[in-house]
């Protein structure tokens, strides 16, 4: 899983119709720093993320797990609004 | 998921029996800023997207869902033709 | 799916049981400008491909697809020959 | 699978069911030279790795099967603490 | 699949009990031209290889095939030991 932070959402009409009624976000990935790393992708959310939030998100069909059982056709999802984290250097 | 933007298609006689019929277009990914990001890649397409829209694509076994029960050898399929999105800079 | 030239083949004796007979290719991946990108890797081919040709290839265990019912452990595999395709730059 | 030090750990109140009672760590993926490689990332442990430890995680859904028969949304996950390892210059 | 070298090996004594009896290799992936490419990794190896060998390796589930009916939580494994490839510079 990585960390990241929401930064926009996205909005289409014409999908597969799995995927009606899933929130689609974007979300930036995070360093344990905060600092982005990595392009931003396309995620799934079934937490009620809001745009600023900072989460967790996993990649592959996991992602549709919390959607069980429909099975939409995503590949991430967010899984989790973090409280906090430790880190440190390595 | 990825945002992506539609930029031609590949034609193969030749092929797995289970990707006739499957329409097959190269897609171009794009950051939240429309900015080309990665490499080029094929995809499958069920939603009928046409060269120069803006799409999103799933990658895995996921995206060989919207041809279900039919299970063609795809990793990679268009998922939906985005209307807009919205991404604040991190 | 992935552009790419075959460019060479692999040879093994020893390997898993599941893979006797399956023809064992070294492909380079491609932009839609036919330029190499990315490191060139070990592909199963049921197409029938020959070194030289030009085509498209899935990874994941979708690539063991064509051989169903056998169920080689095999991660990336040819499944089209390419007619040609077309690309605009973004 | 990859070597990687645990450098962290990641607090969630609000996640998927599932992954209550999961533990959640941050781990730097490490060379067989223990110098960091590639970004840090979080992984479920059901080992009882400490922060400082090194160990090796798995990835994709196979990152599970130690919760099994529980199927948490995870894509990464340490399967083992290394003793040691060999590993010459190549 | 991805061809590499056998380079070393890891032992670790507390780790996912499905591991057990599993040998786990250290690989370097090479290029056709036997360059290194891309960073070390751990493998599970069903094959019998031996420091210094060169072998190709699967990503993923498949991975845990050759241990059938076992399945342990592994993404990569050696699945045949080459005797020689061809590749033309593309």
């Amino acid at each position: 899983m990585h960390l990241a932070r929401v930064i926009g959402d996205v909005v289409a009409t014409r999908k597969d119709q799995q995927l009606h009624g899933v929130t689609l976000l974007i979300v930036q990935p995070l360093t344990p720093q905060r600092e982005p790393v990595g392009k931003p992708l396309v995620v799934a959310d079934a937490m009620g993320a809001d745009v600023g939030e900072e989460v967790f998100f996993v990649r592959g069909k996991e992602a549709s797990f919390p959607f069980h059982p429909a099975e939409p056709p995503v590949d991430a999802g967010i899984v989790g609004i973090t409280d906090y984290w430790t880190a440190k250097q390595c």
